[in-house]
Parts: C-alpha cells; sequence; structure tokens
C-alpha cells in the first residue's frame, strides 16, 4: 500500500536508533549539553514523551545514576505509587537481576487508613512501604543481605512529601529517589523538598511535569545501563 | 511540620478542581479558545502531563466526543495497544456501564505471528482484535446487540496503520479512533492516515507527542461525561 505521507518499513531496534539518534541532534541544535551517564536518561524520557523540557527539567544528584545501577544490579525493591509504572518497568530485565515492583495504591488496608485519617492513598501507601522496607539510618548503608530500595513516584505529590516526612523523622531511607510526579498543586514544592534534602541520592524532574511513563522510562534507561 | 515552599493541605477533589482551574485560566492567558464538549478532553490531557501543547494539537473529527459518549454508555469494547493505558482506564467507571478493555500485546499468539511475518506485535493485536469484535462494514451500524468498538493506540504506530489498511481493506471498522501514539518516526504520518479518512470518527494528538497516560486519559475523560 502506498502512503502519500512517509512511512518508513524498518524494525522496531531500527525505528529505537533511529528515534534517539533524532533526539539527540535536536538537544545539540537547541544547545543542550548533557552528561554522557545523565543523557541516557534524557534521552529515554524524551522518547516516552517527545517532550523536550525533559532535556532541561531532569536534575540529578552527585552519582545518582550510579546509585541507580548498582542497586538495581543488587536486585532492588522498587515501590511505585503508581499501577501505571509498575506495569511500565521492563520486568524481565529488572526480575532478571532478582528485582521487584511493589504498588500499595489498590490495597485495601492503605485505602481504609487513608479514609480513616482523611489523607490519601498515596501517603499511607509510602508508610506501609518504609514498614515493609524501611532501612533505619542507624543501620550500616550495605547491609549484609539488604535489598536495596529504590522509591519510584509517577504521579502523587503527597508520596513525595510523607516519603520526605519519613526520612527526616528517621522512619525511612531508600537507596534512591525517582521522583516524577505531574500536577498543578503541590507538585513543584514537594519536588522541592526532595532537591533540598542530602541524605537520599535522587533523579528528579523539576516542574510541574513528569507522569508514570516518565518515571518507568527512567527506570527503564537505568537497566539498559547495566 | 513546616516547609519553606507552600504546600497546601488539600483533599483529592480539591486538589483536581483547583488543578482544572489552574490549567483553564492558563489556557485562557494562551489565548486559546475551546469547543466546550472538547474542552473537558484536553483539560484532562493536559492535567496528565502538565504539557499545554495538547491545547492546540487534539484534534477532534466532528461528533468524536458524542460517539464517544454513546458507545461507553452502551458498553463499549476497547482495544488497546499498551497494558500501562489499560491499567490507566478508569475500570470501576467503565465496567459499570457494561464496558471492558482488551490489550492481545503480550499474547503468546500475537509475539509468535509477529516473529514469523517480522512485523510488530502491534499490528498483530490489531488483526486479532479485527478477528474477535470486527465491524464488517456491511453490517448496519447500530446493529442489535453488537458491542460498540473503540480502538485506544497509546504507543504503537504500527498499531494505527494497520487499523487503517484494515479500515481501507473493508476488514474492521471500530465506532471511535484516539489515537496517541508518541514517537519520532512513522509516529506523525500514522496519525495523518486516520486524520485523512472519514469512515471513523476520531479524536487525534497530532503531532509527534501523546502516550498510554494520555491515550487513558481521554477515555477517562469521556467517562466522566457520562
Amino acid at each position: 500500500m502506498e502512503y502519500e505521507t512517509r512511512i518508513e518499513r524498518m524494525g522496531p531496534e531500527e525505528i529505537q536508533e533511529r528515534s534517539f539518534s533524532i533526539i539527540r541532534k535536536e538537544l545539540e541544535e537547541m544547545g543542550i549539553r548533557l552528561n554522557p551517564k545523565e543523557e541516557q536518561i534524557i534521552v529515554r524520557a524524551i522518547h516516552t514523551t517527545a517532550d523536550f523540557d525533559y532535556g532541561k527539567n531532569l536534575v540529578f544528584s552527585p552519582n545518582a545514576v550510579e546509585t541507580g545501577i548498582w542497586t538495581l544490579k543488587l536486585g532492588a525493591v522498587i515501590l511505585t505509587d503508581t499501577n501505571m509504572a509498575k506495569v511500565g518497568i521492563n520486568k524481565k530485565k529488572l526480575e532478571g537481576l532478582g528485582g521487584e515492583v511493589f504498588c500499595f495504591m489498590a490495597d485495601q488496608d492503605v485505602a481504609r487508613i487513608a479514609k480513616e485519617r482523611g489523607c490519601t492513598r498515596a501517603a499511607v501507601s509510602m508508610e506501609k512501604a518504609a514498614e515493609w522496607f524501611g532501612r533505619k539510618p542507624e543501620q550500616k548503608e550495605q547491609q549484609k543481605g539488604r535489598r536495596p530500595v529504590i522509591a519510584v513516584v509517577g504521579n502523587a505529590p503527597t508520596a513525595l512529601i510523607r516519603l520526605y516526612e519519613l526520612m527526616e523523622e528517621g522512619g525511612f531511607l531508600p537507596d534512591l529517589i525517582i521522583g516524577a510526579p505531574v500536577g498543578f498543586v503541590n507538585v513543584v514544592p514537594a519536588k522541592e523538598l526532595i532537591l533540598r534534602q542530602e541524605k537520599v541520592p535522587y533523579i528528579i524532574a523539576r516542574g510541574r511535569k513528569g507522569g508514570s511513563n516518565v518515571a518507568a522510562a527512567i527506570v527503564n534507561a537505568l537497566l539498559t545501563m547495566i
């Protein structure tokens, strides 16, 4: 079949390669120069959204990429506030490394407690995560046999806020935070809380933008770097 | 706990209402005037992405919104090319109306056929959809007892291209197409194919942008209008 618009017949790998090279070329044309380690993550976030703002708004703490790589290599527990991010993460790769994803948002106990206390399920799900997988500050960072924890927030700023509070209170220290909630109320200041702390390495989509697709893309980019 | 940045304590409904009013105000400031029916869908797409480009790139065929509403009211079958969109669609609301979502992307037969023929699973999943739920052109539009079909493409341009071919060949006519694949290769022309045909009503995210989150947001916006 002939199309007037040009549709190119090529395989998925070739399409991905071509897409990445288009993204890199346009970033260059925009004068955006990226740290090579971080570039792979940024290119994937743009690939997932076709939004070049991610060339400017992804903020990495020192060694965030390295932390992502070593935690995933050790079979990280990924905690997320959205089932869409859970579905979007490359489980074949993750589970091949011994990792696992948990999302407590749809759990009945989480819904009940949130209702009782008049707070969001996202906040309560972070408390449940802290109970299940919390590394207490007094524990050594590389305690033997401990599974590293990555908190992946793709939707609810309240998840990020409660996580920050738990970190401040000493109840929970994940090994890495990937913070990409999206929205217009509380999202920007929630991200700034994480950006201002120095206890836990982070990758944050600064500003209003983000989403479960972006959060999953960041995790998947780290997985491809292993 | 006091934050230097302003975090407002409010419930989820209030946050959503506030978010929608911020989006409407900023659209107005940008000089974007929207058709009131379509506005609800556009506001939700922006709410999901924080990307105001959706104020300009969502294209509706005449009666697309009405078609979305009547098909969902009749218990539509939703076919999607991505499990993330499947997860993101409000199943409680959809199933309350007798509707259902199918995604064939992870099916073994789809993977096998795609490998044999050297094409994408997305294309084969549309063929499977046509076999399962196809309304043939010779059938009457409102054939008694027929479940309406909405094709929701949030990822693969090849799904949209194969869908178009099936429509042209007379093998499959869905009642509505929601087309929001994202990407840099084949995505723009695939969407233009749908925009140029007049057989099936559509809601299309024109250009490179889209995603499973946007596709799900469009469906969810239609569901809230019922």
